[in-house]
């Protein structure tokens, strides 16, 4: 099914037809600025920081434990620790391919030794699972998570051997025996059932891709298509928890724990792409269609339930509560971009771009050394300061903490920073489409061989200028594509010939701003997107945030946090914002203008009249919402109730 | 230290001294109207379906197989089902003491026999720890619930002592046998913590004001006293969850799950009013007042956290995920009833009302079969249809339910619905007291031996007129107190002598209407309250419901519920208020006007200019919150926003 003569991309999603090929990782490379700021944070501190506290907290000592038969006895770590070391290795993998570091090489190779000690004889590779005085294997699908550890495990060996095909660790070939064992389990004359944690789905298909073994592929179809059909068991939550409820055919919408959501909604994605199953890529369309309008928050977050970490209904969206989990964020941008590749359409690209900046840009601090785990929109109260040298038993915070006893997050965000120059950009026959802006380089070729080599150059999300200079003179026309973000409206695009001034200049309202034309090495092309802050306003079936505004600047969502408040005020509950003045945008800086008020103190909140004082005008400024609680306990709120 | 020669008030919450003294089952009876119609649902389905289900579910079972030697091994229910036996079998007591029902007697008496076959002869009894294969004994007191079942078993051997003193079911010197050890493992010199969920505290003191125990009472006091100190472990949710975060005479505010909150407050009155403890007396008046002001809905309700039972911070109050336990409202008229006893205070017995009406009387269906356990503000979809023949796993529901996996709330309805006689009223040196309005006898003796005898009459909640006639000449002049709401704002009392005409007749805006004067039998006290609807406006601070009004009459919060939308209309939320036109009561159905609105839908629900078309004007129903969901599945909302 899958054409393995080809070369494929070093990324992590791969498909064998899309209307959008992904660039991989020797393709396209980010060069400075923002996010190259975030990679190196995450390449010099936060690989070190999670290798350290698997070790600490003996998650990576159980494999170890494993071979030397002190299973279960010394077992530490909740029932998906294992799932844990796959995605830091997965991380490392990338890492590995995007800089070539050789020492990290062979802490790849030493830990896939270890993992590969505790493998057992048939193929199955899990700490917690089939000895004697643990649950026997596939004892407990619903929440043992055997499937979902395997998922992270295929995942990590796809990016292995997409960037360093000759490595001789021997994960690879591991994961391919485990991963035929799952087929002989849960084949169509083996257990008819899922995991109760979507996962494996998306990494069989791109195992299977990668491997070309059509095998894996339909296993991940038996696996999508029988979930919805009670197969689970029913729960507290109900089987929406895990997508048990109802068939992914005839879902409308993402329900349930938002993190299973949108990895089942991945897999499926994967599964329709492979399986040319244009019916079920229409309705994802539509689930994702509908989940964007009603059930994700300003900044790209998604779940409002802390309670099963899950989506609640349509346009119950709680700022106080938000719960916005981190891994859900990445696996919205996964889905995103599956989406992007095989339909299309500036709406992902959008949702991308925002859900990067303003979420999982949030998680890990500047020092990349502490974590968010959830990302509310508003914090009512100050909180403690983290304790650096323990484990948070919390994924609520006011800060962010260096480690969670379920720590999905770190390396999760670990993985997307050290591949997120594949999310830059696409090709297809007709040339190269930029999707997020960044500095990068850019190198490849269209289908019929024609080479592209571009450099783009920006400051953004600072600044609104794009510009894309061509470093390669054409055999033949092609078309340059960037994106117009809806939150843009519309865009100015100049293109400027080698050496020369301005060609043309025009201004774009279309969704994605196109030139075509013969380029000549020199050549350049700016885009230059409307920067000033503005004002957003929720659809009034929010009923959470009704009566209120946010901020916004480009693709950054901002933020009121206490620690900018006048002397003596710890509280942003205590200002209304007048939206008569419009923000400013100053030295780097953006100001609202808000007035203190004095609620009344009642014995009774509610009443048949309201009065409530307010104090003279002050400018405060606010901070991009990504950058919040680095200046210790604060109070924080995204949404600003009008005066 | 408890005056054991008097005998005590036939009362769940018997003070051996405070400013305002209750009356037992046998000085106050409901007569008649609403709160009769739902005791009489109490006692002709509620107690048999309760036992029906302990039943089946294994619950009460577990004392047999206890005595069977069959536990763990068959054991059923969590690890708190004991409880539930326990509550039942007070709710039980009250019912006869309030009837004299000999058949729920031989019930009483039956099942009280099967738990003590399972007591351990050193008095231990708990069905779900200490045999082999069980957990040791007091090994978990975060999470065993040991102390509390035992609480429960202590306040069902209370009520049963005070109503039938002369029972030979033998339940109350096991219970003291039972309080015995647990002084011995728990005291001075035994274990130094405490029970994960309070409720033993307020247990203890009242076992040992009917036994005239001391040490009871002291160690309930060491109880409260420990808690606070970080006894128990950290959890996710923080020690908060189970109050063990701050002394308690360092807390601000109730805070972590609602019902433990409000036991260990119950508790902690009474440990002070027993130890003469001035300064946690005030310090618990704080808690209250704050918690009121700023963490209790509209309904009373209070908890707005699924994950955790919990209360949120200050003014975290959203409708659309509020918990609202039932058993949390419960537990907060239990606290609230020991304020107003010992500190006296409208505002006491104004929050006891409208938990009472508005979250007590929403649990059960009107017939008494079916439950709320959580008691949203909010329902966006209508659900489903409950099961009635299997116990639900879900806290949450837009259908009552008929049991629960963990189903704490119908017990603990049954038992304050069977005492809720003893709520109306108090006496003092002074007179009679009524906080509660319902038709009611009430016969009782001042301190002094003045004999008073009264007859209320009203048709409360309905209508708002409360009539007060004397049975018996005073021998001395005495005081009649009746409450005016804080919600109605002034009230007017008449007096009328006896076969005359209106004496007098004045308006009183005091807390509580007074009459003193030597009363001839045949006197009437009329108290005519306001019960106009009215439209209730929240706190700015309260984000949730910001730019929303709520209805309100009397002491009754009303609710939209969709079964009364016009043809074709399933969702309240399409609706928005016009509050120039005042909400109109006709013919005992409340009216307001609402427009259909059509937000546009957009593919992003932020934006910078929000459009929303409205339909006409048009005059809808509303229910009173207590009855929703009496009509199938619906959508339901208590806030309305303004168009």
């Amino acid at each position: 099914m899958t054409d393995i003569d080809t070369k494929q991309a070093q990324a992590p999603v791969v498909p064998s037809a899309s209307l959008l090929s992904p660039l991989g990782l020797d393709e396209v490379r980010i060069t400075g600025g923002y996010w190259a700021r975030r990679q190196s944070a995450n390449s010099s501190a936060t690989l070190e920081h999670i290798e350290h506290w698997l070790e600490r907290e003996g998650w990576l000592p159980n494999f170890d434990l494993a071979a030397a038969g002190r299973l279960p006895q010394d077992r530490r770590g909740r029932e998906f620790s294992d799932s844990e070391i796959y995605k830091y290795l997965e991380a490392l993998a990338w890492e590995i391919g995007r800089t070539g570091n050789e020492e990290l090489d062979q802490r790849f190779t030493a830990i896939a030794t270890r993992v590969l000690a505790a493998q057992e004889p048939d193929g199955y590779l899990n700490t917690n699972f089939g000895r004697p005085g643990q649950g026997e294997r596939w004892s407990d699908l619903e929440w043992g998570h055997e499937l979902y550890c395997a998922g992270h495990l295929f995942q990590a060996v796809v990016a292995r051997q997409r960037t360093r095909p000759d490595a001789e660790d021997g994960l690879y070939a591991g994961a391919l025996r485990f991963a035929d064992l799952i087929c002989d389990v849960f084949g169509t004359d083996g257990i008819q059932s899922v995991c109760g944690h979507p996962e494996v789905e998306t990494a069989l298909v791109e195992l299977g891709r990668t491997a070309g073994e059509p095998r894996y592929i339909e296993q991940a179809r038996l696996f999508v298509e029988r979930r919805g059909t009670g197969v689970l068991r029913d729960i507290e939550w109900g089987r929406s928890y895990y997508q048990d409820d109802v068939p992914i055919r005839e879902a409308e919408v993402l329900r349930g724990h938002a993190v299973r959501a949108n990895y089942l909604a991945s897999g499926a994605v994967d599964v329709a792409v492979e399986t040319h199953d244009a019916p079920l890529l229409a309705n994802l369309e539509g689930q994702w269609s509908r989940t964007i309008a009603r059930r994700t928050y300003l900044t790209g977050g998604q779940g409002s339930h802390h309670q099963d970490e899950a989506f609640g209904d349509d346009f119950e969206l709680p700022s106080d509560r938000a719960y916005s989990e981190t891994c859900a964020s990445i696996a919205s941008v996964q889905f995103s971009w599956r989406m992007l590749l095989s339909r299309t359409g500036r709406s992902y690209a959008d949702l991308i771009e925002r859900t990067l900046h303003n979420v999982v840009a949030t998680s890990p601090s500047q020092d990349g050394r502490a974590f968010f785990y959830a990302n509310t929109l508003h914090r009512r109260t100050p909180g403690a300061v983290a304790d650096t040298e323990a484990a948070s038993p919390r994924a609520e915070a006011s800060l962010r903490a260096p480690w969670f006893e379920v720590s999905c997050c770190p390396p999760n965000v670990a993985r997307t920073f050290a591949s997120l120059d594949t999310y830059l950009a696409t090709t297809d026959a007709q040339g190269l489409q930029l999707h997020q802006f960044a500095s990068a380089n850019i190198a490849t070729r269209l289908p019929d061989g024609e080479e592209i080599a571009v450099e783009v150059e920006t400051r953004y999300p600072d600044e609104g200028t794009v510009r894309v200079r061509i470093l390669k003179d054409a055999s033949r026309p092609w078309t340059l594509s960037l994106r117009v973000p809806a939150w843009a409206g519309s865009a100015r695009v100049s293109v400027l010939s080698d050496g020369g001034a301005s060609e043309e200049t025009s201004s774009v309202e279309a969704d994605y701003a196109t030139v075509t034309r013969q380029f000549a090495a020199g050549d350049t092309v700016e885009l230059e997107l409307p920067f000033e802050p503005r004002f957003v306003r929720p659809d009034p079936r929010v009923d959470a945030v009704r009566g209120s505004v946010a901020v916004e600047r480009g693709p950054i969502v901002y933020a009121l946090e206490s620690v900018d408040l006048p002397e003596g005020s710890d509280s942003v509950d205590d200002y209304t914002l007048d939206d008569s003045i419009e923000p400013e945008f100053e030295d780097g800086r953006l100001f609202v203008h808000l007035r203190a008020r004095r609620a009344a103190e009642r014995e009774w909140p509610y009443q048949v009249d309201v009065d409530e004082e307010v104090d003279q005008l002050i400018r405060v400024p606010l901070v991009p919402y990504c950058g919040w609680a680095e200046r210790g306990p604060s109070t924080m709120r995204v949404w600003l109730p009008l005066t």
